[in-house]
C-alpha cells in the first residue's frame, strides 16, 4: 500500500487530527529516553480506545506493516525506536482513569496514564499506587507494563509484574484479549505475567488492571552520609539482615552527588562525601520511632559520618527530588550521559563497584553510580560527550562492559529499564541460544508475523553466540 | 514398543529397584489427593538426578509413551493421576538441598525435597521459606511449583511464583533448560513464572532456586470467637482497610469448627459459634504490643463475643494445629469430602457465603467453610457419602456450582490447588475460547506432541463452550 494510501486508512479509522505523517512533525518521535538511537517513524497514530487501536492493528497486519506502541516515550533502552521505520502507535490519548474499587483496592486505567496521576486521583481515600519508577511525573503505566518498570519503593513492594493483576490486549492480528482479571493468581498459564515486561512484542494493552494500596500511616526517612561506599554497603547487608525490609534503600556515589548538588534539588551534601544512601521506613506508625532509632544505631556501627532523620515532610521531599532527578542531573556534568541498568546479588556490591570504578579508570570515562541498593539494581551512568569522534561508542562499550561484570557476578544485564534496542547482544551474556529461542517461540505465538515491535528485545541472529548462561553455573 | 521392553529400558537408566510395573506395587499411584478419580499408571520411575530424567524423559519421548511428574502425590486437583495410563516420573528420590545462600537470601533444593524440610534446615541461622500449604509435611517443593502451591501465609508473603527465581527444567523432549537466575526479575520474558503453576504440562523441574527470608523478629497471635459470619467478615474488612498486613487472616465456620473439634488438636471452642478467626501479625517486635491491642479493638468494634491473644508458643501451635488440619478433620463428620478452592474479591464474601449456604441446603449436601479470608480464597469442603449411589456425582455437581458462583463475583475457579482433572471443565466459566487457545499455544511451545501431564488443565474440547470471562464484564 502506497504512503499516501496508508495515512488516509489510518485518517478513516482515527481522524485526520490523529495522524502524524509530514516529516517535521515526525521529528519527536524518531527515539525514546535512549537518544544514541534515532530514527523516523513511517506515520504516529493516536487511536481514542480500544476499537480504534483494533481497527488500526488489522489494517497494519493486513498491510503487513509493522508497528510499535508507544506510551510517553521515557523509555530508557529504545523500545519505541522505530529502527525499521515502522508506524508507531502512541497511546497518550488513552488516558482514562476508568475506574476505582477501593474495598477490592483495584484500579482499571488506559494505557496512556499518567503514573503519578493515579496516585493523586486516589490519594483522598488514603490509596497509591506503589510502582514509582523516577520519570513517574510523565510516563505511562502502559510503558510501565511493557518495560515492568520499577523504582525506589520496589524494594519492599514489588515491580510493576508485582502490581498488575490483569490486562485487555490487541493482539498483533487485531483480537481483542482479555488477561488475568479482579483477583491475583489466576489459573491457567501466567500470561498476564508474560506480557507484562515483554517490551510491546506480543501485543497492545488498552486496559489494566493495577492493585493500588493503602498509604501507609507514617512514613521515618533516614539520610546517612558516608566517607567509603564499602561502610555504606555494609549498612545495607546490616539493615537487611536484621530483618528490616524498608520502603526504600537508595545509594549515591561521590560522581552522583557531585551531580545532583549542581542540579535543581541540591541538598547541601559536603563536597567530600563517598557515598550517600537514602534509607526510608514505612507502614503502621505503632513502632516507627523505634525501628528508625534501630536504623541509626547499625548506619553509627559502620562508621557513618553523619546521620539523620527527617523532620518534616519538607525535609523529606527535598532528600527525594534530589535522588530523583539524578539522572538528569548528570547534564551538570558531562554533555551526554548513559544510564545503565544492572542487577547483582547484593552481597556481590562492593567487588562489582570496585570492577566498575576499574572500567571507568580504563576507558577515561567516568561512571556515576545510583542505585537501588537493597535490591542490588545499579544504575551506572556513563558520562560522555557526543561530540568527540568516538566517544559514543565508547560509551556504549563501557555500558557493555559494565553488564558483563554484572553477569560475571550471578546477577542480570536489566532490573527495571529493559532490552529494547540497548542489550539485545547483551542478552547472550546470560541465556544460552536455547533458552533465547524458546523465548522466541513464546513471542511467535502472540505474534507470528513479528510485526508488533519487530527486531526487538532478542539478540540479531548475526551475532548470537552460545554463552552459557551465568545462573546455570550457580546451580 | 512392548511393556517389557519398556520396563527393561526403564530400568536400564535408574536401575531395577527404580521402577515399579507390578499391578500391587502400582495401587498406591493410581490418584493423588484427589481420591475421587482413579487410574492405573503404566510404570513407575524414580530417577535419582537431572540426567536420569532427561533419559528417561528422552527414552519415553522417542516411544511416544506420554508421562507425568510426581511429587508426594498430595495435589488436590488430580494433576498426577494417570487417568490415560502414563508413565508416572516420581521425584521424591531428587530430595537433596543443594545449596543455601544466607547473604543474598535464596536457596536451591531439589523437587522433591519436602516443603517443611527447607524451613527446618534453614531454622538455626534464623530463615524460613514462605509458602506455607497445610500438607507442608509431606508436600515437596516441586510439587508446590507445579500447582503453585498458597497457604494461610499467603496474603502477606505471597503464593509459591512469588518465591521461586528460576528453576532447572527438562523439556518434553529431555533438553535441559534454566529458567530464570538468582537475582529477581530476569530480563526476557518471565519463563519462570509461566512454569510455577503449568501443573507439569510443560516439562519436569528438576532444581529449583528459592528466596528464603528472615523469620520474623516476633509473632502476635490473635483468636476471635463470633456469633455471627458476617461479623467476622466484616472484622476482616475493617483490618485490612486499616492498612494492617497481618501474616495470615483465616477463618473457620460452623460446620468447619465441628470437625476441627472432633478432630485431633481440638481447641476448645464453644458448640454455638458461627465463626472463629486466626489474625497473626508478625514482623519487627517494635509496635508489635501496640498493634495486637488495635486488632482487638477493631474486633471488639465488629461484636465478636471473645477474643484473646496467644500468651504462648505452645498456645498458638494449638491454634495452628487445629487449623491446619481442617481438611483432614472433616473425616469426623462425613466418610469423603471434596475440598473447594474459589477466590472471590473480598468485598463480595458474604454474599458468596450465602451462596454456599443455599447451594448446600439445596443438595442437601453439608459444606463446611475453611478460608484464607484476608485474601478472599474459600475452601469450601463438600461432605458426601461414596458409598451412597449418586453422592460422589452430586458432590463434584456441588463443587461446580460453588465455582459458579466465585466465577459469578468476579472471582476465580482455583487459588492454590490447581485445575488439574478436577476443574478442566471450569475453566470455561472464567475464559473465553480465544483465551484458553492461547494458553494451549503457549503450552505447545513446550510440550508439542503433548506427551507431558497430557489432557490436563484444559477443557475436553467436546464439552468446551464459549463462556465470556467474567474478568471482562468488569473492564
Amino acid at each position: 500500500m502506497s504512503q499516501d494510501r496508508l495515512i488516509l486508512e489510518l485518517q478513516k479509522i482515527v481522524g485526520q487530527q490523529s495522524v502524524l505523517y509530514k516529516p517535521d512533525d515526525l521529528l519527536a518521535y524518531e527515539c525514546d529516553g535512549l537518544t544514541i538511537y534515532k530514527h523516523r517513524p513511517r506515520a504516529v497514530v493516536f487511536p481514542a480506545d480500544t476499537e480504534q487501536v483494533a481497527a488500526v492493528v488489522k489494517l497494519l497486519n493486513r498491510e503487513k506493516v509493522p508497528f510499535i506502541p508507544r506510551g510517553a516515550g521515557t523509555g530508557l533502552s529504545g523500545g519505541a525506536i522505530p529502527i525499521g521505520g515502522e508506524v508507531l502507535i502512541s497511546l497518550v490519548k488513552m488516558k482514562r482513569l476508568i475506574s476505582v474499587d477501593f474495598e477490592n483496592r483495584t484500579a482499571v486505567v488506559e494505557p496512556g496514564y499518567v503514573n503519578l496521576r493515579l496516585t493523586k486521583a486516589i490519594a483522598h481515600e488514603g490509596y497509591y499506587y506503589a510502582p514509582d519508577p523516577s520519570s513517574g511525573m510523565s510516563c505511562t503505566i502502559g510503558g510501565n507494563v511493557g518495560e515492568n518498570a520499577g523504582g525506589p519503593h520496589c524494594l519492599k513492594y514489588g515491580v510493576t509484574s508485582n502490581h498488575v493483576l490483569g490486562v485487555e490486549m490487541v493482539l498483533p492480528d487485531g483480537e481483542i484479549v482479555t488477561l488475568g482479571g479482579m483477583v491475583p493468581d489466576m489459573p491457567g498459564y501466567d500470561l498476564t505475567g508474560l506480557v507484562v515486561g515483554s517490551e510491546g512484542t506480543m501485543g497492545i494493552v488498552t486496559k489494566i488492571i493495577v492493585r493500588i494500596l493503602k498509604k501507609p500511616q507514617g512514613v521515618k526517612t533516614v539520610l546517612a552520609l558516608y566517607d567509603s561506599v564499602d561502610d555504606a554497603s555494609e549498612t545495607v547487608s546490616a539493615i537487611i539482615a536484621e530483618g528490616f525490609i524498608p520502603g526504600a534503600l537508595e545509594m549515591m556515589d561521590k560522581t552522583a552527588i557531585e551531580g545532583v548538588e549542581a542540579g535543581t534539588y541540591p541538598v547541601g551534601y559536603p563536597k567530600d562525601l563517598e557515598a550517600v544512601l537514602i534509607i526510608e521506613l514505612d507502614g503502621l506508625t505503632a513502632g516507627m520511632e523505634e525501628m528508625s532509632e534501630q536504623i541509626v544505631e547499625i548506619c553509627k556501627k559502620h562508621n557513618v559520618r553523619e546521620v539523620r532523620v527527617a523532620q518534616n515532610e519538607q525535609e523529606r521531599t527535598l532528600w527525594w527530588s534530589n535522588r530523583k532527578t539524578a539522572f538528569g542531573a548528570m547534564g551538570n556534568l558531562s554533555p551526554d550521559y548513559l544510564v545503565q541498568d544492572g542487577v547483582i546479588p547484593r552481597s556481590r556490591l562492593p567487588e562489582v563497584l570496585r570492577r566498575i570504578a576499574e572500567i571507568s579508570r580504563e576507558s577515561g570515562l567516568r561512571i556515576a553510580n545510583v542505585f537501588h541498593a537493597g535490591d542490588g539494581n545499579l544504575h551506572p551512568l556513563i558520562l560522555f560527550d557526543s561530540s568527540k569522534p568516538g566517544e559514543t561508542e565508547l560509551a556504549v562499550k563501557v555500558g557493555s562492559e559494565v553488564l558483563q561484570a554484572c553477569a560475571d557476578a550471578g546477577g542480570s544485564i536489566t532490573g527495571e529499564h529493559g532490552i529494547g534496542i540497548e542489550k539485545q547482544q547483551d542478552m547472550t551474556k546470560i541465556f544460552t541460544r536455547e533458552e533465547l529461542d524458546a523465548q522466541i517461540a513464546i513471542m511467535r505465538v502472540f505474534n507470528p508475523e513479528n510485526l508488533c515491535n519487530p527486531d526487538k528485545v532478542f539478540p540479531k541472529p548475526a551475532r548470537c553466540v552460545e554463552v552459557k548462561k551465568a545462573a546455570a553455573a550457580s546451580l
